[in-house]
């Protein structure tokens, strides 16, 4: 099996845990070669916004979201291992969801795509490993959103993983993270132009998606970097022209991420990020078990890496505390890294040189 | 001088740094009585949005903002004080401010209002305090802009306070809060209701305020205090059920956020929010000498409290210690705590357990 971009199609109905889709189709990309034994795989879960070119192949030679750690030599060496990534379920980048055409109206789901959780991604993952006739994974791996995703498939398949790599993730949401995702969704349904999901190809809510997507970026890096990068810099002022009246663009930091919002805000459906962002909300291991450590019991894991940043705001180190305890209570043989990066939530796409050497060892 | 509530009208034209406006009117309260060698005199300037109203009096016996810090017997105590806060000039409780009718006109300023800078906030504090025939004051307080505002006052009027409290304060804006504070801003331009600030005056951007408030909310506070108040805590059914659709409220903190912002949204003119939340961002004592330490060389003062907070996302403690170190290197007398409250920014508002003493002792 060469490196491919495909789609997998469900066949008939799907049930999720609040609602049945039918026929749903889920794009995956893999790299590297299954063994024989078809012992090597390894399946990762991507965060909200990536699609699932984690790497460049030869079928897409384009740059991926982690091409740095995935790929020949990389710590995710796809000489050794086959790896697999899914476009999560309820995301736009060729699998289904709420941009998507229900096949039975042949209307656009929209706000007709059931709720979705998280739990659901990881299934519709674990359906394109078994179509690969793979039985049980060396290892799944996510960071952030993906974290969770991987964390809810080792408590839905016990055992289907020998391995767990949970990175800037954590066991469920707490109310800081929550409200800022709340509020964000706020800012993309308060938009005229969402008309309640209903909203044209053509005139999606960009106001509302640029402004969430603000609040994202800020969230995701650290005060630390940015006084670094940015400090009291001003903006050039082409820039503070073209952003009239008073309260424009004075500094570069809005500068800055006025440039990567208006990127961001075409290439994502604003449907499916209300989707996805709430399934975040909704993601409580405890869900699986009563509590954190009662589910974490029940994995079947070997072993797992758990690893943090000292900079995340949205999930801050003591969560992978908890997660890393959780798993060790529960047997799981469980290292354990805060790093020291400054990038914020977002470093594990960053700060490779911190990152590369902690999974390359246990992998 | 007994306690009153009362207006200062600066008579003929008023030098703003980046502009003029004519016979401006200042709203303060004062507490407490001015001693005969009128060397007991307390200038508090305030945080963003609270009125002059710190603490109840004869003249006003509602409840202040800061109601458990000044007062008989409270840390600033009015027995032996005579507290004055002025209402910053660019807000809406009284000051004139881009809500106001500019008399040259006989139309409302809305955005004719000049750019605003916390030096604009601390003249206008200082004719105040001269009209009321004080030549040299006891101290000069602010926590939040307020100790920007009051930083900007020792900066302009050099030997003018004998001591300097700053809580929960920075020298300059960094680019983290700017982000933030821009954001919010973006978020009230946005709004088709503000139509470039000419919005009428029972059909303000609402919406957009709502949005700013909350990330207000989220921003001045922590997340290890809403993850012990809130938890995962669901929202009632009542709730849910008047939020419609399916990205309505799930989780008790959106309700708080939610029923929070509704108040500040009607009690807070939009314009003047703009003013003031950009004034913060402009804001840098180095502009005063070169240099943050070159400018804090030159305030005369004698001692000074710096005050932070662990979990200050908005002021972080680095920014109390490069306070509270450049004004040592100045020659100043400096006490620097840094408390462990777990309220984040807003903790000098709630945590006055922790506060109360500090504040006392230095009284």
């Amino acid at each position: 099996m060469p490196e491919a971009r495909r789609l997998f199609e469900i066949d008939g109905a799907f049930e999720m845990i609040r609602g049945t889709i039918s026929s749903p189709v889920i794009a995956f990309e893999t790299w590297g070669q299954l063994n024989e034994r078809a012992d090597n795989a390894v399946l990762i879960f991507t965060g909200l916004s990536p699609s699932a070119h984690a790497a460049s192949s030869h079928a897409d030679p384009s740059t991926g979201w982690w091409e740095d750690m995935v790929g020949s030599d990389k710590p995710i060496d796809t000489q050794r291992y086959f790896v697999i990534c899914p476009n999560s379920l309820g995301s736009c980048f060729g699998s289904t969801g709420p941009a998507s055409v229900n096949p039975d109206t042949g209307s656009t789901y929209r706000l007709d795509f059931p709720v979705l959780c998280l739990e659901d991604v990881a299934r519709a993952g674990q359906l394109v490993v078994a179509s690969l006739g793979i039985e049980r994974l060396h290892a799944v791996v996510g960071s952030s959103m993906g974290g969770m995703t991987a964390l809810a498939f080792t408590l839905l398949y016990p055992g289907k993983a020998e391995r767990l790599v949970a990175i800037s993730s954590a066991a469920r949401s707490l109310p800081f993270s929550i409200a800022l995702r709340s509020l964000q969704r706020e800012m993309v349904r308060g938009d005229p132009a969402w008309r309640a999901g209903d909203y044209a190809d053509d005139a999606p809510p960009t106001s509302g998606m640029r402004l969430a997507r603000k609040l994202g970026m800020i969230t995701y890096r650290s005060a630390e970097e940015w006084a670094e990068r940015f400090g009291r810099e001003r903006a050039t002022d082409d820039v503070t022209s073209r952003e009239h009246g008073p309260f424009g663009i004075d500094f570069e930091i809005e500068s800055y991420l006025q440039s990567h919002a208006d990127k961001f805000v075409g290439a994502f459906d604003a449907n499916c990020y209300l989707y996805l962002s709430r399934a975040m909300d909704l993601f409580d291991a405890s869900d699986h078990g009563g509590s954190v450590d009662a589910a974490l019991a029940g994995t079947g894991l070997k072993s797992a890496l758990v690893i943090g940043v000292r900079t995340d705001l949205l999930f801050p180190s003591h969560q992978q505390k908890e997660l890393a305890e959780s798993l060790e209570t529960g047997g799981v043989e469980v290292t354990f890294e805060i790093l020291d990066s400054i990038q914020g939530h977002d470093s594990f796409l960053i700060d490779m040189d911190r990152f590369r050497p902690v999974v390359s060892r246990f992998f």
